[in-house]
C-alpha cells in the first residue's frame, strides 16, 4: 500500500466507522435527547444546541489502525468497524473525564462538555458513552463473528478498559509527589496511552483470524507505537516550535507537568537536587532559560529521543514477526511513521 | 420457603456473592493497590487505609434477589453468582458517581469516595468499578453458561447500564426547572431506580433456563418492586419517623427534593400554585408546617400510597405471570414484602 492508497483506505473507512458511533449512539426518546446530543457535540457533530455542525475532533487514530490492522492480516475491515466503533467510544469517554478530573475546559478549540453543562452531567456523558463502547461491541455477533470470537475480542476490551484505569490512577496519585521515576513513568503511560493502541491492532488482527502469535505482535507493535507517541507529545511539549505547537516555548517546563523529560532531569544524579529546587517553586518565564539550560546539561532532549527510537525499533520488529518482509511497506508502518514524523 | 428459609438462603449466599465481587476486584500490582483498595473501602471491606476491617455497607437487594429468582425458576443460584457480583458492582459504581454528581460527603456513617481520595480518584474509582462489572458478566462461561446465552446476558445488563445513566440524566436535569409532570419523574425512577431491579431478576431468571415470558414477567415484578420501593422511601422522606429514619420530620421539603408527594402537590390545580409559591422561596423550619398542611389539603399522602399500593399489585400480578400460585409463597415476594413494610 503506498501512501496514497494509504488516503485512500482512510477515506473510504473513515466515514464507516463515524457511520458506526452514530448508529450505535442511534436516536432516542425525545426526554433524554439532551444525553446523546452531548455526546454528540463532544464528537464534534453538533453544536451545544445539538444543531447538526461539524467541528474539529479526533484524528480517529486508534478505529483507523483497527481497521487497518484487520486489512492486512487478511480480514474484512466492514467485520471490524463493531469493534473500531468500541474503541472510538472508549477513547472519547476517558477524554471527557480526563477533562473534568484535570479541570480542562477546552478541548480542540472548543469549550469540553463538562465546561458547557457542568460537572454531574459531564460525568454521566461519559459514563453513558463508556456504556455504549460495550454495546458498540457486541455488535461485531451481527458482522459474522462467532459468539465465542465475539466474547474474546470483549475480554481483551475490558481489560484495555481497566488498564486505561490504573494508567488514570497513576497519572492522577503523581500529582503529588515530587519525583517519579522512570519506571513508573513507563508504566503510567502504557496504561493510559500505549494499552488502547494496542488493542486497537491487536483486536483488528483477531477479527481477522490471525494467529495468537501475530495478535501478541500486533499488540507489542502498537504497545510500543503508543509509547513512542508519547514520547515524542513529550518533547514537543518542551521544544516544539510554538509557531507550529501552539503552546509557548517549554509550555511542559511552565505547567511542571511530570513528563519523561522533566523526569529524566529530575531523577539525573548530577542536576537533579538544582532541577527538584526550581520545581518546588512556581516555574516563571525568567526561570525558563535556567532549566532549559539544566536540561542541556543533563542531554534530556538527547535521553528523551533516544527513548523514542527504542519503542519505535520495538515497533517495527513486532510489525515484522506479525506481517515478515511485507511489514516494511505496511501502511501500519506508514501512518505510524507518518504520526511520529509530525512536529505538532 | 418460609420466613426463616429466606433468612437460610441470604445467609448461605451473600458470603458467596462477596467472595464473588472480592474475585473480580482481585489482587493486584502494588503499584495500583490504592486503585482497588478505594473500591474496598466504598464496598464496606476496608478503612481509608485499607486495612481489611468490614464497615455497613448495602444490603445486596440486587443480587440476592437475582439469585433468589434463578431459584425460583428452577435454576442453580451458583451459576448465577457473576451475574450477581456484576449487579451489585454496577449499583456501587454509580453510587460513586452519584456521590460526586451530588456531593454528598457521607454515605453508610462513612465519608464518601470522592471526599477522601478527592474527585479526581474519585471518579477514576467509579470507572474501574464500572469496567470490573463488565468482567464479572464475562464468567458466567465459566459457570457453564455458553456464550450465546452469556452475551444475551450481556445485552440485557449493557441496555441496564444506559437506562441508568439516562434516569440520572433526568435526574439532574430536573434540579433545574421549577415544576416536573408526575409522568416526568416517574420516568426517572424507571430509569434510576426500578429498571435495574427489574435486570436483577429477569437475568437471574433467564440463566436458570426461563422461558422469554417468564423473563418478561420477572422483569415486571422486579421493575414494579422497584417503583414501588422508590416510592416509599419518597413517602418516608416526608413522613417517616425521625427517630427511625434519622432524618428530621419533612426531610425532603426542607431540601426542596422533588419527590412523588411533592410533585403531586406542586402539580394540584388546587394548591399548586401556592406550593410554588413556598418552593421558590428557601424553605425553612418554621414554613415546614405550613407546607405539610397543604400537603394535607391535596391528600398527597394518599395520593402516594395508592400510587405505591398500584405498583405493589402489579408487581404481584407478574410474579404470578412468572411463577403461578407458588407466587403468593414465593420468597421473592417475601423479600420484596419485607422491604416494603420496612419504616426506615
Amino acid at each position: 500500500m503506498s501512501n496514497g492508497e494509504l488516503s485512500g483506505f482512510i477515506g473510504r473507512w473513515l466515514p464507516q466507522i463515524e457511520a458506526e458511533m452514530n448508529n450505535v449512539i442511534g436516536s432516542r426518546d425525545n426526554s433524554v435527547a439532551a444525553h446523546y446530543g452531548m455526546m454528540r457535540y463532544h464528537l464534534g457533530w453538533a453544536d451545544e444546541h445539538f444543531h447538526l455542525r461539524p467541528a474539529p475532533s479526533g484524528k480517529r487514530l486508534r478505529p483507523i489502525l483497527c481497521l487497518l490492522s484487520c486489512a492486512e492480516l487478511g480480514g474484512d475491515p466492514s467485520q471490524a468497524l463493531p469493534a473500531a466503533a468500541a474503541i472510538e467510544l472508549l477513547h472519547n469517554f476517558s477524554l471527557i473525564h480526563d477533562d473534568i478530573e484535570d479541570g480542562d475546559e477546552m478541548r480542540h478549540h472548543r469549550p469540553t462538555v463538562w465546561k458547557v453543562w457542568g460537572m454531574p452531567l459531564g460525568i454521566n456523558v461519559g459514563d453513558g458513552m463508556f456504556t455504549l463502547a460495550f454495546d458498540a461491541i457486541q455488535r461485531l455477533t451481527q458482522r459474522g463473528i462467532n459468539s465465542k470470537a465475539t466474547l474474546a475480542v470483549l475480554a481483551h476490551f475490558t481489560q484495555t478498559c481497566l488498564t486505561l484505569t490504573e494508567g488514570q490512577f497513576l497519572d492522577i496519585s503523581f500529582e503529588d509527589r515530587p519525583v517519579i521515576s522512570i519506571d513508573e513513568y513507563m508504566h503510567m503511560i502504557q496504561g493510559k496511552t500505549a494499552a488502547l493502541i494496542g488493542a486497537s491492532v491487536a483486536i483488528g488482527a483477531r477479527i481477522a483470524g490471525a494467529t495468537s502469535a501475530q495478535e501478541t505482535d500486533m499488540l507489542q507493535f502498537g504497545q510500543a507505537m503508543g509509547l513512542a507517541f508519547q514520547i515524542q507529545d513529550d518533547i514537543l511539549g518542551i521544544w516544539g516550535d510554538p509557531a507550529i505547537t501552539g503552546k509557548p516555548v517549554g509550555s511542559d517546563i511552565l505547567s511542571r507537568k511530570k513528563s519523561l523529560p522533566l523526569l529524566h532531569a529530575l531523577n539525573h544524579p548530577q542536576i537533579g537536587d538544582q532541577m527538584q529546587g526550581a520545581f518546588a517553586l512556581p516555574v516563571d518565564e525568567s526561570q525558563l532559560e535556567s532549566v532549559m539550560k539544566l536540561l542541556e546539561q543533563a542531554e534530556t532532549r538527547r535521553f528523551a529521543e533516544q527513548q523514542m527510537a527504542n519503542q519505535h525499533e520495538l515497533a517495527l520488529a513486532a510489525l515484522e514477526a506479525a506481517l515478515g518482509p511485507r511489514a516494511a511497506s505496511s501502511p501500519l508502518l506508514m501512518l505510524a511513521e507518518g504520526l511520529l514524523h509530525r512536529t505538532n
